[in-house]
Order: C-alpha cells, then structure tokens, then sequence
C-alpha cells in the first residue's frame, strides 16, 4: 500500500494512493493512515497527480540520520567499515514537503544534497533484535539530507550543517515494506536541473534498515512516525558545484517516487559577520583565537 | 521572576514561585507563563516546597547542546581554544523532570553526568546578534548532560549517547535574565550521594548564552520553548566511576536551585548482543569487520 499525507484546504489529510486516486481517508496523516488501516472511513478522492503532498510524517518524535553507511564511499575514502552506525538527529522543523520550495540560507558558501532512503517507524521500538525492528518499519519513502557543508565541518559534530529550516523534503509517499521487497535494493537517484549528481543502489548500504532501527532502539525507544534516513548510497555530490537558487532537485528512489523541490534564494541576509564582529570585539577573546 | 511548572492530578500546569508559595497560573508550563506574563490569572496556591516539578519547557522544538565549552577544561586537554561552538542535538523525550527517577539503561558501562546551566528561548529568533539573542532568552535553568559515555565515543557523533530516554533533568525552575545577572558568574556544581563530582562557573565558559542563541540561530529558527545547554563549566566528573543505581544526583546552579534525580536500574535486558550477533551472522560482514 501507498499513503500519503496531502494538504487540502489548508489541512492535513491522509490518503491511500491507488494509481491516480488519491482516496481521502478519515486520518491526519500517512503514518496515522498506516496505523489505522483496515479501520478507516474513505471520506472522498482527488486526482493524486495534482494534489499538494505535505511530508509524510509531520511531526515526527525522532529524526535520526545514518553517515558513512555506504560501502563504495567508504572504499572510496580508503577508510575501514565501521563497526558502529554513526548517527546525527534532524529535527521536525528540518523537514518540508515533497514538492515544497527549498530556501537556501545566503549564510552558506556550499549547500548540498544527498538522496536517501527513509524509513518511517509503524510500531514502538525499545530494545528491538533486527526482526522485530524490521517487523516495526510502516514503511519506506524519499528523503534528501540537505546540508551546508561548510557549518558541518566547522566541528566535529555535523549537527549544525544539517538543520536548516524547511530543508529536508520527506515523501511523496509511504510505501509499505512488502511492495519494495523491504527495500533491500533499489536505485537512489538525485538530480539537478536534470544532471545526475548521484546514483546508487540500496543494496550498497553498509547497516540496512531494520539493522539501523535495531540500533537506535538500543539507546532510546522509537514511536510511530519516526523517521530514520539511512545514509547516502552512491556517489556523493560533496565534490561538486554548490547548490543555486533557481534550480530543480529531484530526489528519487526506485518504486517509491520523487521528491521535486525547486530551490530559491533565502531573503534573510548573511548575518555570519555579526557573529565574527562580535567575537573579535568582545573582552576575553585573545587575538589569536579571533576567527 | 522565577515560573516553573508543576504536575497538579496529572495535569501540567504553569506557577509563579514566590518563596514557600506556588502561585498557579492559567497556563500550561513556564514558558508560556513567562510568555504571558502580567495577562495571566491566578487560579489558586499550593505550598512550593511539596508540589511536584515537571521539566520546566515541556516539549521545546530544538533543544541544542553546546560541547568543548570550558576553558579550564580545553586547557587541560592542550586544545586550542575552537572558532565555532560544537553543537549536539537532545530531543523531547530525552528531557526528565527535577525531581523524577533517572532509570539507568543496562546497555551501557559507563553513564555519567555533567551539570550545565540551560538557557529557555522567550522568542523567535531568527539570524539574531547577540544583543537580540540577549533580549530573546526568557530566563536560566539547571540540566544534567546525562550521557552513555561508550556510546558516545563509539563513533564521531555524539548523539547515541546523548539521547537515552528521560534522562536529562530540565528545572526545577525559570529564573528570569534580570534575577541572575545574565547568569554571568553563577557556581555550577555536580554531587553524587553528596560527593562532589564537579564544580565550576559560567564565567568559565567560553561562548555565552547569548552569543550561543545567536550563533544557533543563525542556521535555523529558534522558537520559544527551545532549550540550550552551555555545556559543563569546571572539571567533569569523566574519568570517575560509572553512575550506579540508588544513587541520588544533585544537579545545581547557584541563584536557581537543584534539579534533584534517584537512579534506578532500568528494568529492560542488556540488548547489545543482539545487535553483535546479528552483524556476525549477517552474509556480506568480511569476518574482520565482525565487532
């Protein structure tokens, strides 16, 4: 099954996706569809192609992310596997729609993205073995883990490259794990203006996604509508031209759909000088640790 | 002023502290107290010292924590002093209450804490100086940084061992900016069982709260509600025993009182090797990746 949550009227609203249908179902959204199936009232139908996708989980309680998960780019970096998921958190205001503007914040010099399977929580997870995790997956959509490279790497801890407001699309839809063989390989594809910037295969992913969940439930209990993105398979485009305003990015993964989100130029100002000055300028700054 | 907020019969209701006296409010939690603050009716009094304490910001949107924030702390390290604060994220169900039970998860060997001065946003701040992120912080509190010390250094990301369940005391109170000096040189201290594990001051840290706020806010929207920890000022109680169970932790910032939490031993099994003997069952795990 596909669901998804669209915004009708300014309102949230769940729907089961059934080839151009969109059947509006009595739920607020995908993952509350997916928790009530069976149970639901059908309350009317519009045409899936033209409605207003909103992401799929609106507000999820968690938002944890998978780095260096890919096998090819590990290769690639001469680096060995990691015998640990490293893993960094995005929160709900992180996330937008899968056909939302992006903003691109003027506070960056390199603002990228990377296309990513998500996997959306269905079921309480808390000291979870890998089956029953995967038992626990409502099921699988799009993500792209927007950054700004250069605040990522400003510490050790990418957080802060990672949270930009309203940057993360997540959808169209959620698929459930039995149409995508639990997503075991798929191809993750991210375009811009058309040019691939990005493909690869789920299958090179180094901890799947029952094995991530398993994981993240060791260390804190997971509830339905968590989202969990499991780390950029393929090609990474951090070599590559900065993302423009102007541009359209398209986020895909085979038998689930694309994330379509043109970007534009934020109209906040740079405000990164505000912050130098100040440190430059405030007592108990040595000179030598002024940036 | 000093607002807290309180669990009165299951309900979370805001109160102003005024001495022995709890004043409560017509609203929900602290912030939204402060928030209305002067257009709020008082709907009765109960004796301060026996009510119940909730965290004081009930479900912040973001709550961020600062890392490497000691002087003191990164001289003893010989690390140069950083350009950026190093920024980690906590989410809402991380947070406990000031007088709640801390269960202490099985899955780690080395649990530990570290006691912070935590900053609540009273407004929208958005690519803010640090004059308005001054002017946008509604008040001080007291947390403790709980950790999984293992699972904190198992990768580069903090995160795992940040974020275990209802672990992370936030109160017992909102103290307001003006009532502490900006909280400039406040005594920040750590005891377990009364032996003292940490003590130092916020004058020792190295970015401020406000310059925090500003910095934050300028890779994303902070909002009201949000919670920032400072990071630990004074020597941290890292290299001492583990936390064990049927303890009492005082966690306590001069000028805004303790946040007093028992340990208990978490009742859920040791699950770790579950996920050891999955990755060593598992085919496409060479045998030198086996953990």
């Amino acid at each position: 099954m596909r669901f998804a949550t669209l915004r009708i009227d300014g309102t949230l609203t769940a729907a089961r996706i059934e080839g151009d249908r969109a059947v509006l179902l009595d739920a607020e959204h995908a993952v509350e569809a997916y928790l009530r199936r069976g149970r639901l009232k059908e309350t009317g139908e519009v045409d899936a192609g033209s409605a207003h996708y909103a992401r799929v989980s609106p507000s999820p309680a968690h938002i944890l992310c998978a780095g260096l998960n890919h096998r090819g780019h590990l290769e690639e970096l001469k680096r060995p596997a990691p015998t640990f998921p490293t893993l960094f958190a995005k929160f709900a205001s992180t996330l937008t729609g899968p056909r939302d503007v992006i903003a691109l914040p003027r506070v960056s010099d390199h603002i990228d993205g990377e296309a990513e399977l998500a996997v959306v929580v269905g079921r309480r997870l808390r000291r979870a073995d890998v089956r029953e995790a995967r038992e626990g997956i409502a099921g699988y959509t799009v993500a792209n883990d927007m950054s700004l490279r250069d605040w990522q790497h400003r510490t050790t801890e990418a957080l802060q490259g990672k949270v930009f407001d309203r940057s993360t699309p997540l959808g169209p839809v959620l698929v459930t794990p039995e149409e995508l063989d639990d997503a075991r390989d798929l191809a993750v594809t991210f375009t811009v203006d058309g040019e691939e910037r990005q493909r690869g295969r789920t299958s090179e992913l180094l901890f799947g996604p029952a094995e991530l969940l398993a994981y993240c439930s060791t260390f804190l209990t997971l509830e339905p509508g968590d989202v969990l993105l499991t780390g950029a398979p393929g090609r990474t485009s951090a070599a590559d031209t900065p993302l423009t305003p102007g541009r359209t990015l398209v986020t895909a993964v085979e038998g689930i759909g694309a994330a379509i989100n043109p970007t534009t130029a934020d109209p906040l100002p740079d405000t990164r000088d505000l912050w130098r000055e100040h440190l430059a300028r405030r007592p108990g700054t040595p000179a030598d640790e002024t940036p």
